[in-house]
């Protein structure tokens, strides 16, 4: 068995472990990548981007439906859910090519294995069948291992009847109805995408409303959304499993695991809570050679910060550097129809003496011209400073827009410019939700 | 004849006037608007939104054409222009109805007529047969009288073969052909709307490209749409409307001039250029209590910066602030299909040493996703300090996105952090092209 020597080796190729890889080679680091199943990693193949694909679909749909607003007359032949899920599935496979010609331009090699440590420096790569058929000395080590769908005790995941949020987006044909556990993102999404492809969905969650982590008029404002769209919202339910026969499917979705199946222990690398890598702020774990990066390391489970992460750890690994992550600004998006979006200072909760803007997208043009009338924008500022805290955006474009948001925030302004925000567009309702915190909104009636 | 008194009387409800008598009454101040015509002036009649309801009509039209990328069958019937017109002119008188709600809630009088000067305080007020109805004396004036479209010598609009914008929108059928004389702004909107329902379009630009202020590569990115999409674009056309003969219809776009028949001269205000109203930061004419707002300032003719002017002109008048306008960051978007926009720090045309980043849309994966993939993003940064000094982007949301440019250029900051932008979003892209000028963008093939 050949033993080949990298600089960097990283273990994993969704967003966390391709951005460090990339970055790596591009500090003059000879780099290769360990994966497992297909490159891109939960991101690209069963989670943000094919969930978006079937997501932007039922947006087309629904829009086509409502295209007579404009004067157009369309007939649609009933949709033919196999028929979506193929030209899904075209997609991904593309999207997974274009990284890999990425990774290829970059010399990284790309080694298809399972991952384990031997010690701190040496890894084994084994096959499917647990033969062990490479092992590569690294100099410093990148995890970026990822996570997997939670399992709930008792319901264990056979693909069948009892599924996750992987086995969901590879159903042949929608289910005639389905009971979605977990009222949270996740579980939002794929109420929303079922339900709008025509299946009877209900959403149970064991807290007292939707998102329990977020504002309660968002929550309140996603639930109406889904409950208007057909979908059955259970909350406060602690025994929807109970009586799981009446569904066709029951999809679990209460959170992802650490894929930590790496004999850490013989690198002598610690772990912390549900089993994620503890990590300091260099994403260093307790061992000095080896990083962790991304939904690993459990600090936010999102692909934007994993890829960030993954650059950051590049830079300290091949650099000697000692860049700090920052996850003060973090914008949160749910695709509920239409999509609701969030981003606030790290410390709002502790925020004293706030006051809420509010503007409904009812009231903004571009809006109304673009036949996406539902939802708002809230912001919370504070009264003192003028400073905008919070923003919460339920509507079309919002996962756009909350990036405008995050750069108000992280901007710590004390106003925002008229002059600066094109007209007719959605994202003057930011400006505007943040004028009627001092009322003096001039796009919204006198408040009475 | 009564003789009405008010804090502050307002010359046109466009945005500029519009702002201005909310703000006003906000602030506590009797107000009254005049108007000639409908309510809501060029923007919301004749202008930004008429426009942007064909706009989004069409984008919707070739969205349906393109929905086979989804695995949808879809039949449409032929498009009647007449039926999406009828749609346009409810649409309209819907928003005019609600900024009507807005002035009423507010106690704002709508005085219908034609605004002219008796002197510095008194206006008269005439119906359009020319009689005086109304003499008002005013505390304070805003004139916020707009523009109309420029007339080309020799080539009066008479709104049947020589038409102008407003005659455009009301076209009760798509000619079979038509000259459009102006390759900025707004000749290419209505290249790109008419075209795009049908019409076989040529459009003439005397420059030796369109948008002839704008970076090169979005002209010609602008100019390359328009030929794909059907459009016959004539640059370092000088003989235009030699042969006009062979055109249905010939748009002239050319720009637009003052509305400043008021008598302006009875209270002693003076004029600047072409006749626009001669201001100072704090939105002032020469005449200390009259003051001058949106198109007819002359300063930038958008319908953003006209709300702003409006808002510190109320403040100015009523309060005796002293607020400056700050024009330094003002977005531009341009309604080709894809939209075109950018925004650049003031003296962008004196910064040296200047790197750019370029990131093309094919490369996102949001709009691989969402079957948008054409454009890119093209940013400046000053190579010295790292601080992105301008943002071009041409593709699908680029007149949202470009707010979120115009706050990273407003923010005066030397990165774009990676974990405040969501992924999958197009707006990631900003952050690519900005990572790109330093050759660090991890989501491009390395560079040969």
């Amino acid at each position: 068995m050949d033993l080949d020597k990298y600089d960097i080796v990283v273990i994993g190729s969704g967003p966390a472990g391709f951005a460090t890889a990339v970055r790596a080679v591009q500090l003059g680091a000879k780099v290769a990548i360990i994966e497992k199943s297909f490159i891109g990693g939960t991101c690209l193949n069963c989670g943000c981007l094919p969930t978006k694909f079937l997501w932007q679909a039922l947006k087309l749909k629904q829009r086509i439906q409502k295209s007579y607003e404009y004067g157009f007359k369309v007939n649609s032949e009933p949709i033919i859910f196999s028929d979506i899920l193929a030209k899904k599935d075209r997609n991904i496979a593309n999207l997974r090519k274009g990284m890999r010609t990425i990774l290829s331009s970059y010399n990284v090699d790309i080694i298809e294995g399972v991952a384990s440590f031997r010690d701190k420096n040496n890894l084994i790569v084994s096959n499917n069948e647990g033969n062990n058929i490479l092992e590569i000395f690294a100099n410093k080590i990148v995890i970026a291992s990822g996570t997997s769908p939670s399992v709930m005790k008792g319901f264990a995941f056979e693909g069948n009847k009892i599924i996750n949020s992987t086995d969901a987006l590879n159903l042949k044909e929608i289910p005639k109805n389905m009971l979605v556990v977990g009222g949270g993102a996740i579980g939002i999404e794929m109420a929303t995408i079922f339900s709008g492809f025509g299946c009877y969905v209900t959403l149970a969650e064991n807290e007292n409303c939707l998102l329990p982590n977020e504002d309660r008029e968002v929550s309140e404002e996603v639930k109406r959304n889904l409950i208007k769209q057909g979908v059955d919202v259970l909350v406060s339910c602690f025994d929807a499993l109970n009586n799981i026969d009446k569904y066709e499917k029951v999809l679990i979705v209460i959170g992802r695991m650490p894929n930590n199946d790496l004999k850490l222990e013989r690198a002598g690398i610690k772990t912390i809570g549900k089993g994620f890598l503890e990590t300091n702020e260099f994403c260093q774990t307790n061992v000095s050679n080896i990083y962790a990066v991304g939904d690993i390391a459990g600090k936010s489970l999102l692909a934007y910060t994993a890829q960030n992460e993954g650059a950051i750890a590049a830079e300290n690994a091949v650099k000697m550097n000692s860049i700090s992550i920052d996850n003060s600004v973090i914008p949160q998006v749910v695709f509920s129809m239409p999509q609701s979006s969030s981003v606030k200072v790290s410390n709002f909760l502790k925020c004293r003496d706030v006051i809420y803007g509010k503007f409904p997208f009812t009231a903004n043009s571009r809006a109304f011209i673009e036949k996406e009338r539902s939802g708002f924008v809230k912001c919370a500022v504070d009264k003192a400073n003028k400073k905008p805290l919070a923003f919460w955006i339920v509507g079309a474009h919002s996962d756009e827009l909350i990036n405008f948001a995050s750069q108000i925030i992280k901007s710590d302004i004390n106003k925002i410019s008229r002059e600066s925000v094109f007209h007719p567009s959605f994202s003057e309702s930011l400006f505007n939700a943040y004028e009627d915190a001092f009322d003096k909104c001039v796009d919204l009636a006198k408040k009475i």
